[in-house]
């Protein structure tokens, strides 16, 4: 193992240089993984692209990348359940283990987490990561590193089926189909909705979530949505008023306000409406009052807590595609064409993969 | 007892008439109540002044009331459980008891209710109603029957404490300190809240949620409520970043854009934000992005189900005081000036109650 | 349509008649279902071999079955939402619809059910029903009317799932592979458990559960079935204390006291045991200390409320199958046959279905 | 500050000897905290008068107490939050802050917890302690020391009516009027129970019950509390079946078998029966058939999580009362004679306090 690695840096909008930088010491607590594979994330575009997300701004050099995967290379004094050579998926935030949102369970909240790839963090467009040991999961026998990598955005798919409280017999309504959507379908699925409904505007997509499980597809490009799911769920002669004609749960995991508005219209009376994705612009004109007089509960979400586990499982046991997501590579050193290429090709890319070290 | 009785009917915006009709005649599962008392709601005064909430346009001459209680004087043929002279409280909906919504416990939202004073149902602004008779509840003794007529703003504010899921220990705000914000919060303290915050911009009515229980009251008239409640829960120096410096739960009970914006500012990371009162526009410009970001719930509220024992027992027991929220009088003969005196004097009023038959 | 309708009529133990009765007239809101299928339960046979189940005692001639499908061939002045010719699958038991159970959702909780096949309720070993048309249940078109008749225990699968909040990757153990423990076993799949692990004392049926997605079959001849349980969720080198190497969720099917027993001991703490079954004898000899100090919820069942809609939508999707538990056919004239039969070879049947009318 | 401590050691069944260990050094993340007050606990008493509880065995020198608070004098580096002179009272168990349990809520089922004066680890009769400080929570001014010290069998109070859920309106039966039995009645009706009955078989204690807010008491020395319990809720006249003549949530605090099966007998169908008190024999004939056929949940406890900030807020606002629980004062150089009184006086003593250093 050399002292130095290689790394990816932004040091500014749509500029990433490769750097060499010292190869990290695990503390005692800490695992050393040497990283195989680094997903792009909408967020590493963003930021790419913009510099910022919000109140986040990138000041400094950052190493971008929080979907990732590798071997343990070293452990720190304190570590016990890992071993070196051990495969693992990275969990990419770690918190402060303190304050009432780590000892009530809801530590995605914690004040003091610290997160891959949000400014003034580091991520994992590098050859080596230490990080702590229980934020880091054993892959099993059936999991490539790829897959491994994508446990991050599964565990964001998990959170929002949880939050959404899916149920055996569900009806839902996804809106957007990227990595993010389809992981959400599919999350919906294995906890046992039987009516699952994908909109989006890209064809492709939604035959992709046609072999993800998605009982139905919508191609919103006539704006007709809302109209569809009330046929859909309701049937041809429903005699219920149409606001009864809805999901028991829709999620918004575009990120844009026509598709916020329609989560809220087809959430039926008493139904979840879960925001996983959100609308660039901070004030976003929603009809409220339609929505809170339906009783329904809009819930946001912030990443996820307590999902690698179970992602893992899900995916070791067939349960949940990954490996479908992923639909082009790209080496470290061509970490900036990855990005731009991303950005470019929404239409045709779903997750693209840094391969680091082969 | 007569066959016909005096009724105060809508027939169009602020004209309410003294009518006789004739004296309804129970079904086999129902009572029929000599009403007593009927309370005046804000829902009265918005059919009274516009002839409409939203989509529920009063088309042709109907009795308002809802907050109703009187004395059991005939029963149907299949009724049990209920006495003639028993003193009741009645609970202005009842439901098709088939769909899915009766089924599973959310029978307020079954598409088939049937809701006094909502077009196009009668109320009780008149002397005698024949309602289902497990929809009307004893009175206990020590209930006055102005207490009784009461039960249903109570039920309202023990459905928001449960959509908010208070629990002991809890810090809260309640923004509006009318009937409706002041029930609220006696439904939170009994469920356990410990810091209660009241933000009003009368005095008067911040005075009263004081002797209610209030922990802390708020001013709003300077626009300063989202910042003072930041203080008073963060303290002043704490070092948390402002949006933890929340409540665990809001209300908004106010119904204006403000009080909603600040419903959702003011809710901690992981907390639940309940909109009780509804902004009378549709589309709100609300900051749904921070809101979804800090992974709240939103929750609407539409009225409740299952309140009326409990509200019945938390009075009885003392723990909720009904009672001083009445503040003016006014006879049948008078719904029109109770009406219009209601509207008026929003300043100085927070119950005003039809007394019927004295 | 003749007046007068064949049915198997319990006198006493083991004396089932074949009589001739009224066919009965439908109530406004009943529909009259003309019974095609109707399934054999182990509390059929129960009735037929003992005459009473606990307090349950058939004092005067009853009809047995409760598992039925049929066609619609007259309705209720009242009903909406059926017609004459729809194939229909009946929930067997309604409810008052006025007790606090039935307006809070607990409906299967309700005083005054009325169940088929429960002294001295006639249930449906018989040509006809009549029965509230809002507890029959249109088949879609690809339910044959023996997946119908398997609703029933379905919905008691599904709630026995539902009680213990099987979550996408929990790891669950059924006591039982009956067809009870077999439709639980499939409930908790599709409500995403990852690791299930059947347990019976029966190969044939072990392998039947491996059909239907069991990852882990054990047979407990040996009575080393918690042990092994161990082994499967700690792995062999776990170094966790025995009692966390338990499951999510275990279920008790079997009605049996050594499988209780393991239910409770299976369960890690903070997890849940769901007694579906019951054992014969009301005093049971349990470590409720241990069970208690591990923080579990043991949680009763009672059948189940509000699951045919669910359970059709997850038949109909392919979801769950009920037709492979189908093993045996006799017809109404021989129903006494068909409990026979079923009391005596246990070890070979799972669902034993009469076929009515054909 | 001296560098040793006096201590009060269990050195075998009865055998507590002053001692003078070293005075502990904080770790980066710990407090010194000296101790001023410290409860006798029950488990206290058992490992004085057994030597062992269960499976924990006293095998060598240990110090007993785990109810206690003081003042700060000493910080690690690592810590904020936390000044030296800062009154606090700590939470006994400390964890592992890695395993599910820990990041997921339940922290008090964390396998490799850390628990005062469960053995090997030390307790609190001693003069120093040093305790991670996130354990450690400041004592609003207006809390003595003394009730520092009960916030831990309040914790457990509180716990208990979170595992039972408790409602506003709800009723609740609390068995056992000890010092656990009176704060989880207490923390009953601060989450708004309306009926609160109280028993036990020592008259001073149920009326200490009945100051502290039970709206019945009940003494079981006649063994007729079920009957009874069954006329408060239902009325005489009541025309329910007896087993739905029950509480909403029963709650077990006196360890003894005929409480256990009366807290399960009194449960209505669909309750909760949460066992805080442990029976001292392992296996226990219950009749859990009875119970499993109402659907109720029995639910087990196992100390608490997260309950230490809202114990002090409840208190601090006068909600819940612990002062006039202690009953009686020892010196620390009296902690023998202190666990010797307890023991024989059961009757008459509630909570026995240390006063350390003074």
């Amino acid at each position: 193992m050399n002292d130095t690695m290689l790394c990816a840096v932004l040091h500014g909008v749509r500029d990433v240089r490769l750097e060499q930088r010292p190869v990290p010491t695990p503390q005692p607590h800490e695992a050393l993984v040497r990283i195989t594979r680094v997903g792009v994330c909408g967020s590493d575009i963003h930021y790419f692209t913009h510099g910022r997300i919000g109140d986040n701004v990138v000041r400094a050099p950052m190493i971008l990348g929080h979907e990732s995967a590798g071997v343990v290379v070293a452990l720190g004094s304190d570590v016990s359940g890992l071993s070196i050579g051990d495969r693992v998926t990275i969990e990419p935030g770690y918190t402060c283990r303190q304050c009432r949102y780590c000892k009530s369970g809801h530590y995605n909240l914690c004040p003091q987490v610290t997160f891959m790839a949000t400014p003034p963090i580091d991520g994992a467009f590098c050859e080596y990561v230490a990080w702590p040991a229980d934020f880091c999961f054993h892959l099993p026998e059936p999991l490539s590193d790829e897959a491994g990598a994508m446990m991050e955005p599964l565990a964001v798919g998990l959170w929002a089926a949880q939050r959404g409280a899916v149920q055996p017999g569900d009806t839902v309504a996804v809106f957007g189909a990227g990595p993010i959507g389809l992981l959400t379908l599919q999350a919906c699925r294995v906890a046992g909705a039987t009516t699952l409904i994908a909109v989006d505007i890209e064809d492709s997509r939604l035959q992709h979530a046609l072999r993800l499980g998605a009982t139905h597809i919508i191609n919103d490009r006539d704006r007709r949505a809302v109209e569809r799911i009330r046929e859909i769920v309701g049937g041809a002669d429903s005699t219920l008023p149409p606001v009864y004609r809805g999901v028991d749960i829709a999620f918004e995991t575009a990120g844009a306000l026509p598709t916020t508005r329609n989560t809220l219209a087809v959430t039926r009376p008493g139904g979840v409406a879960v925001l996983v994705g959100l609308p660039p612009d901070p004030l976003v004109e929603l009809d409220i009052v339609a929505a809170a007089h339906k009783e329904i509960d809009i819930r946001g979400q912030f990443r996820y807590a307590n999902r690698y586990p179970r992602a893992l499982a899900l995916v070791e046991t067939g349960r949940i595609d990954v490996d479908s997501l992923v639909t082009h590579h790209f080496p470290l050193a061509q970490a900036a064409e990855a990005l731009a290429f991303a950005d470019e090709h929404k239409d045709l890319t779903l997750k693209v993969m840094i391969d680091v070290g082969d």
